[in-house]
Order: structure tokens, then sequence, then C-alpha cells
């Protein structure tokens, strides 16, 4: 048995055209589409859907194990998934990726599985959100 | 203590325009962005991104909590989630959504919680995706 890594993704900020963007679309809450009414809510300003950082995490999942050379593919499962403070206009975030042995097949033809554990930061090292993911990875490619 | 209740969302449907979009900024794969290359990919057409599937399983969770009087007010976390079948450019989808009694407290202030059980299913019955979530729901308003 290897033993676990860890890698980080690149950066990525996010603009409030694109918080807003994603809210109109996906979760039309006061706080994710006007500055105002943000500002008056609970979370005290204009902040994204967890579903758009949801989708930001598995995005930057891929690419920091792609970076990693781990043949990376799809995600196929999340097994847990939660928000811990919200993300702001112009907030930088990296996700932090642990991942240990890969598992023997998957429901994508020509993968195998690796179970992996995301941590997304923002620029003050604070935790914003957590999820645990199972990806598929490229079969026979050496990790 | 009562028993679960189960209760329908709206329908929506996908057009190709959401998906290509979606995939863009979030899910850069080949069968979410090209006709051609889904059609030729393991879906074998051009399919929904799962933060995409997600992200309206979620909406249409709290529409229907809502239309079935219950004060939803967001999501809080995601326990699990599962993709089970590709969703296709005019596939037409619905939220089954269970749920018990509610807990007390919530992370949102001034809400108690209540877990639910989302299956989403498509115009033929099929399940695509299912998942289960902890929402946030108004405390002292009756369900």
């Amino acid at each position: 048995m290897s033993e676990a890594r860890s890698v980080d993704s690149p950066a990525i900020t996010l603009d409030e055209q694109s918080i807003v963007d994603f809210a109109q679309l996906f979760d039309p809450q006061p706080y994710h589409l006007d500055r105002e009414a943000a500002d008056a809510s609970i979370f005290g300003g204009l902040c994204a859907s967890g579903w758009q950082i949801g989708a930001l995490a598995s995005r930057l999942t891929g690419e920091a194990l792609v970076d990693a050379g781990v043949p990376y593919v799809t995600t196929t499962q999340v097994n847990y998934m939660r928000w811990l403070r919200p993300t702001f206009v112009d907030d930088q975030l990296v996700a932090q990726v642990s991942f240990g042995d890969v598992l023997s097949g998957s429901p994508v033809p020509d993968c195998d599985s690796l179970d992996v554990v995301v941590v997304l930061q923002d620029a003050k090292d604070q935790a914003v959100a957590e999820m645990t993911c199972r990806v598929a990875v490229a079969t026979g490619e050496i990790i």
C-alpha cells in the first residue's frame, strides 16, 4: 500500500458576473443575485452558490490530479459535500486534493477508481468547502 | 413521529445551449461540449455535466418543498450524490423529494433542518441521479 498523496490545484478567482449568472440559472437566492440584498443577508455580502463552488471544486480537482500525472477522467460519485464559509466576489480559491491507492473497476469503461478528499481553501488558508469524491482514472496508466 | 412524505417538483427540460454553457465554465469534457465528440463518446450523445444536474436537482428540491408548504431556505449539506444515467438534450426531469421529521437546529440562523432523499427522474421514470441532502427550513413555520 502506498502512502497518501496531496496535491494543490491552480488558483481561481470568482468574479461578480459569474456568481450572478450561475445563481440566475440554478440557485436564485437574493444573497447570490443582488449586492444590496446580500449585504443585508446572513452572509453580509454577495456570495457564490454552493453548487457553483462544488462544480468548481470538482474542476480544480481534475486539474490538480492531471497536473500531478494522475489520468483523471471524470468524477463519478460524491460521498459528502459540506459548505463551511461563503465565497465572496474576488475571493481566490485553491483545491487541496488528497488521495490513496487506485481501486479496481469504475462505472466508466476502461477506468479504475480513486477516492479523493478535497478541501477548498481561500487566500487566507480558510476552508470554504470540503468534499469526498470517487473519480474515474484511466486503467493502466502509471500514477 | 410523523410519516415520511414524498412530493414531486415541477418538470424542467435541458436545452443544448444550457448544457454547453455550463460545461464551458465548469466541466469542459468533450461529451458536454461538442455534439460530434459526444456521439463518439461512451455516452453516445451530448449530455449535461453531473454538476449541472446536481444544481438543478437542488433547485427543484427547493421548489417542490415550497410548493408543498415546507419553508425551505437553502441546502446546507450533501451526504451522498450519485449519477446513474446521462441526461441528454431535451430530456425532461422531475425531482421526487422524500422527507421525514424536522430536526432541531441548523447552521443557518433561525432555521431547523430536514433530511431529504431526492431521486431525479426522466420522462420514462428512469432515475438519472439520486442524492441525500440536509436543508434549512424556517423555524416555527408549520410543515
